[in-house]
């Protein structure tokens, strides 16, 4: 089979303006980027505010392994299906940070005869947006350590007579708004700034202070892209956004700075989503790509509610397993959206299951155990647990729930068979097999025919897990115990007094975000399965005030990866006629 | 008058599909970025390359003073002025940093009635160039950083033999390549990496060493892709740039980190210049911003011969005055491109002239002093011998020179005709008043026939100032001597050592480009007028040898500038329709 890129470069594509056109989206509607890619005016809103919504499809998956289930392939793929069974439908994923293009992973844009294309430019630039937040975050950062250095050179009192500004009275020791780069880069993630360097006499490179770089995906910007629904309400949530705290503790806003409207200008073409299409030409809209960990996870608010307007379907993709980006889909994205899914997908494997059993040892980068990939019943008996706890998991959010089993070369019909059946006794509402990556649409179809089944016979009825209106230690707990399966929660010192402060704040009625490994149900990596019982522990907690929720760190979250000591970016080059090569 | 945000919204623009297409360039040609920009394809050189050049139009200054001369101003304008005359005629320019954007300059896409068009997107991200360039040049730092640490974790012998590389044993003492960023950002000049922060254990965060960030204009990338003429060329460029020395004193270049080609895949898409239009419909191209200090201050060599090979004239900028981007047009690009100009055009004012008096002190942020702005024969005439010493300087080059008198509200008759006279006197070709602030290309009709008429009646007899077969110090005093009228250069130690040391790792035939003040002829700021006698101090000299060329550094050049105590962007904002407030 030919590789990702191989794939994506022999395929013809169609004038974006065409896949345009068949959304009903005219000249105005859209910039186009090149001759394949266009934004997508939010202004376009407008004239399609009478349409009926389409039907909401979100994919998500069994608890991820190092490996991959396949759940950009799937999202694309399902589309493609739904399209081959006569339906408009578009799919809306997340825009990839660069970081692991040149790191580990490769591309994003989905693979095989499932892609976005072309992927070079899905996996690269796209239209921008990722270095606009990186532009604006990095503004509010100068200005913040340009604030501190002028204040504290001056005095307060001088300051403000010279100035006729209000002095900020930044503590340098609680500022929280790190600076952000889109690439892996670990000796980034502790540094020491404004030091004064070979220069004498007074230090004229500002306050000397402990400082640190976030991968741009972490910013708060990018989850507030992700979130808002309008440039005035992006202004007014940035504007929101705590970039440190003050001498006597209050927060230290942009708006305080002053620099939230120049922030907004930098990301005012962000706001539009990007129309891309894939290999069968159907539409594809890629905007925002926030963590799923200390972030929501999902795409934009925006890009669904514009694809929702145009399509029957929108198949649209959270972050990690179900306990991850489908419950921050359910308990933060649709508080902001007021829209919630009429049906959920989850990806699973063969492999994947097994790898549940807790019969093998995995690492990234370690080739497979054989045991995972041929036939074994014992592992895929003892992992398929993990699956059941996921159906589980969807139902409790009163959604119909369909099993999508990525098909891999070795895989065999018994296996196969068995799994479906296992699914729908766990209560699914439909389970097929896709075969998608191999077969494009087609392998699809199966999987499509479920989720159109679904759909009219078992109508959502949506329950979020919490009530907005309680404390924070409620709804951490709740979501730890009802949401994970946790027996006790275990508040740190720290934790309890940052509750607390926040609740005095008015930050108490926000969502919140649990920050948490995506590699096991709990908050511990090497517990497979389906872990009960243990107790879950809350390290800290903070607050993204703009973004709108508070954030829960159990245990060490990493921000800011690194490169490997033979990372991705060494295969990549460009060939005689200037293409992209090593790509995958 | 309006605002020039105001008057750049109430233009009625073209399609730039139909800019393109009055330069011949059809769909496939170009990759439109929204309706008013697009991309010209480099590869349009080919079905171009029989068609005769057009005029080289070179538009430099007197010495800058803190209040500007109006050089893009009048770039633009002498473009527009062409055209009344019936020319095709087209401006090339730099893409500006949006550092000064945000810090005190304001935009920089001309002013009043001579801008290109949409001003805030010319001012903000364009089509995404800097951005590409900051990525690509932090990949080569994260890349650095991240061999540095596996190198030193493992030991030099267990990291060849697991990862089946050669170690690079890099001098962590001697990394060259600081880490960019598009800010005014003065925290980020002197900083320490790779800290182990809270971490507990051994450091997982890298090597600590100081490192600093650079605004990303200063890259070598940036320098790269002005002189380049061909991926290919700027790949093998990219591959020879000096990352960091060896502990055996050796070069680190980019290919031997194998990130070379992964940073030209970055910049795939930054090779192509970007059209957009003047006010009265006009091409302009706007590729590359390189410093003209550290760097050789010119656009792109690419985006030049593209427009000579479409237009009948082709205007560009070069930057600061004739000492600085016009003699490093001259000595650098020129020598890359082969193409060299047809005429130069010197920028003045008589309030710029008065400057040079010594009778006043300027400062940035200061208001005028209205001696400079009401008539003054005295300051005049003592400043006119900064007009005289640019003309001069430009016929060194054996270019005809047109003397365009950069007209203000206040101005009078007498004064205006008494330097236009003495620049005749000078041995100026020609000399006009340009009032294309206020008029468009009506008031630069006569600066355009002045052009117009110095190219028919005075044909170029171009040489350069130093052949490049002799060693550094002798170009280095050549350009010292006769070049700014130093009496003696004064090298220092570690110069004279880094001078043996290029030229024998074969560096010794570069051009050398001087980082000096632009505010004096001379290294020192404070001397205006036409200084002479004085000593030239030679600090450093570096090699950006991707670029291909050695840099000296005469007293402490500022590569990342800090933001004031009231920033621009504190003026920035978004009005009720999205539309972008505050930017001039």
């Amino acid at each position: 089979m030919k590789s990702d890129i191989e794939i994506s470069r022999s395929a013809r594509l169609l004038p974006i303006t065409d896949v345009a056109a068949q959304l009903g989206l005219e000249h105005q509607d859209i910039e186009p980027y090149g001759h394949y890619k266009a934004k997508v005016r939010i202004d376009s809103l407008n004239k399609l505010q009478d349409r009926p919504d389409g039907k909401l499809v979100l994919v998500s998956a069994i608890t991820p392994t190092p490996f991959g289930e396949g759940k950009t392939v799937n999202t694309i793929g399902l589309t493609m299906g739904l399209s081959m069974l006569g339906r408009k439908a578009i799919s809306c994923i997340r825009q990839p940070s660069m970081g692991p293009v040149f790191g580990i992973k490769g591309g994003a844009a989905g693979g095989g005869y499932a892609q976005v294309v072309p992927m070079e430019d899905f996996n690269l630039h796209l239209t921008g947006d990722i270095h606009a937040i990186t532009s604006a975050h990095n503004l509010a950062s100068a200005a913040l350590d340009s604030r501190l250095y002028h204040e504290e050179r001056e005095g307060y009192e001088a300051f403000e007579q010279r100035s006729g500004l209000t002095a900020l009275k930044i503590d340098k020791n609680r500022i929280v708004w790190k600076r952000v780069v889109d690439h892996n880069d670990r000796a980034m993630r502790t540094i020491t700034v404004g030091q004064p360097g070979n220069t004498t006499g007074e230090n004229m490179n500002g306050v000397p202070r402990e400082e640190g770089f976030d991968i741009t995906v972490a910013s708060e910007l990018m989850a507030i892209l992700a979130l808002t629904d309008s440039i005035q309400d992006m202004r007014r949530r940035i504007g929101k956004a705590i970039l440190a705290y003050d001498l006597d503790g209050k927060p230290v806003t942009a708006e305080d700075l002053k620099v939230a409207g120049a922030m907004t200008a930098i990301m005012k073409d962000a706001i539009n989503p990007t129309l891309m299409q894939n290999l069968e030409g159907g539409a594809c809209l890629i905007h925002a790509g926030p963590f799923a960990n200390i972030a929501h996870g999902n795409s934009s608010i925006l890009a669904d509610r514009l694809a929702l307007k145009m399509g029957d379907y929108v198949v649209t993709e959270a972050g990690f397993g179900s306990d991850m980006g489908l419950e921050k889909f359910c308990n933060i994205k649709a508080h902001y959206s007021g829209k919630t899914p009429d049906v959920a997908v989850l990806v699973c494997s063969l492999r994947g299951l097994k790898s549940h059993s807790g019969l093998f040892d995995l690492k990234p980068g370690k080739p497979l155990d054989k045991g995972m990939i041929e036939p074994n019943q014992e592992a895929l008996e003892k992992g398929v647990c993990n699956l059941q706890w996921h159906i589980n998991n969807v139902k409790r959010y009163g959604l119909p729930v369909v099993v999508a089993v990525n098909r891999f070369p070795d895989d065999t019909k018994e296996e196969l068979n068995w799994l479906l059946e296992q699914a729908r006794e766990f209560g699914a509402t439909g389970a097929a097999i896709s075969d998608t990556f191999r077969f494009g649409g087609e392998g699809a179809m199966a999987v499509a025919s479920e989720v159109e089944q679904a759909c009219s016979t078992q109508p959502a009825q949506f329950q979020r897990l919490y009530p907005l209106d309680t404390g924070l230690q409620d709804k951490i707990t709740t979501l730890a115990t009802k949401g994970y399966g946790a027996a006790t929660v275990n508040f740190s010192e720290q934790a309890a007094q940052q509750i607390a402060e926040l609740e005095a704040q008015g930050y108490g009625n926000l969502p919140v975000c649990m920050a948490k490994t995506p590699l096991s149900i709990s908050h511990d990596p090497m517990l497979k399965g389906a872990p009960v019982g243990f107790d879950f522990p809350v390290r800290e907690v903070r607050v993204s005030a703009g973004a709108g929720f508070v954030y829960i760190l159990c245990g060490q979250i990493m921000t800011m990866p690194g490169l490997g000591s033979k990372p991705g970016y060494m295969n990549i080059d460009i060939d005689d006629n200037g293409h992209i090569t090593g790509l995958s």
